[in-house]
């Protein structure tokens, strides 16, 4: 594993490191935060899974989340949205290929040889993570933002006991029924739709639910409602009697300017649910 | 004016928006975040200089101010650091022209037709701002990182009574002594040097200091600390015994992750200085 850069940040320190991964058969980057509480000991993780478009890096500088971490004692990792490189399929749109992994393992040619983002995050990071920082896996709870909230919640649901809580931020709630998702599980898992109920949080919400506290904010102007379809997840949570808040946030957007002014709210809520606070 | 984009953030509105200039004489487009506050009445004003290279938007999403200007009821200007566009001149050195306006008057050519940015940050903008927003001019405070620490400290004591605190993120302190200056203000202001004390920080402090408060923060292992020469500026403080602070902050480098890890603290102070906390 190589060190990309490593930056004091709220007491603790902000790094960025690249490593061959199997689940991708590629180089990965991703950042990962230690709070200043990592130097006496393994803290607990929050996984920050980003949006389309997005690597690794955009939630590192524009979410605001370290001083918070840093407030409650958390690492946090901030994966990137897909394999990536001159090896690595891609697509021409920015919703598909490189920078839209979805956060599942692709079946289908030509995307299968790369593009297991589940596997990367479910699996792979997790033990390098323990392996080589001082953190908890013991101890993990997830988050994201748009198609990173789509994959937080549907990581959640699909490994119990893994998350203590589950948050996301304006997540894509119903891929099954949108464009932002219809095209990309057929692409990636082919045409059989019941093996995309898997990945679509409304329907595990309707289906299964979590086995914790979760957390949805959803700005009112976003301006990709048509396509995150908010209100069929809030149905679902409702009706499953899911534990939990969802949140209309009145006249916030997409941006990471909605993400950043309820952070704060998201990292306490994790902390709550993990007994830091 | 025109409205570039407004995101609803922190319960407030961070807003960018573009004008004619007569300073500039070109297009110029800057930042402004306005807090909750800002719908009851007229609120304090908080400028925020950006370094080299820099545009409007480094700082607006990276240096997590927002958060603190909302809980302290303040706004945030982010002005550009030069003139900018097709029209206006340019060098092939990044801290020379477009991004680099060092925050002076220009009066050698073929810079002085458009690099005004004392006047621009000074006079022109602070009445465009009145005039199109909420915000008091009577109340203003003062901040900025790297060049933009230079201007900021530089402008608060060149303008006695403007300004009721000033701070600075790792500024070029020393302009006339560095390489991060010299080339510059010979660039701008012509050889003789006399004419360069009224853009160096270290020379006001030590011959006139300001007439507030000061905190300063310095990050141990910033990268560029042969340039900044954060030890003269220390040294003419406590000569001048100006009020305030100078701080060296252990293993912090340059970059936002620094800005952003004691911009809380920068706020606070700021408030402090207004009376608001």
């Amino acid at each position: 594993m190589q060190t990309l850069s490593e930056n004091r940040c709220f007491g603790g320190m902000q790094g960025v490191y690249k490593h061959g991964s199997n689940a991708c058969e590629c180089d990965m980057t991703f950042g990962l935060y230690l709070p200043p509480q990592a130097a006496l000991g393994p803290v607990p993780i929050l996984w920050y899974l980003s949006g389309l478009t997005c690597t690794h890096e955009n939630a590192m500088v524009k979410a605001g989340v370290q001083a918070h971490a840093a407030a409650h004692g958390m690492a946090v990792v901030f994966p990137d949205t897909s394999p990536r490189g001159d090896g690595v399929t891609d697509d021409e749109a920015y919703d598909l290929g490189q920078g839209a992994g979805f956060y599942v393992n692709a079946t289908q040619e030509p995307w299968a040889p790369n593009f297991s983002m589940w596997d990367y995050v479910a699996n792979e990071l997790p033990l390098l993570l323990e392996a080589h920082f001082p953190v908890d896996a013991a101890r993990q709870t997830i988050t994201g933002h748009s198609m990173g909230g789509h994959g937080a919640l549907t990581l959640a649901m699909g490994l119990p006991g893994r998350f203590a809580s589950a948050s996301a931020f304006a997540p894509i709630a119903n891929p099954s029924a949108s464009d932002w998702g219809r095209k990309q599980l057929a692409a990636y898992l082919g045409p059989d739709e019941s093996v995309w109920a898997d990945h679509d949080s409304t329907i595990l919400m309707r289906t299964k639910g979590f086995d914790g506290p979760v957390l949805v904010d959803q700005g009112s102007e976003d301006q990709f409602l048509d396509l995150l379809k908010p209100q069929v997840l809030a149905e679902a949570m409702a009706a499953r009697r899911q534990e939990g808040s969802f949140r209309m946030q009145k006249g916030y957007d997409h941006s990471y300017f909605f993400v950043s002014s309820f952070m704060g709210d998201h990292v306490a809520f994790h902390a709550r649910a993990l007994g830091l606070s």
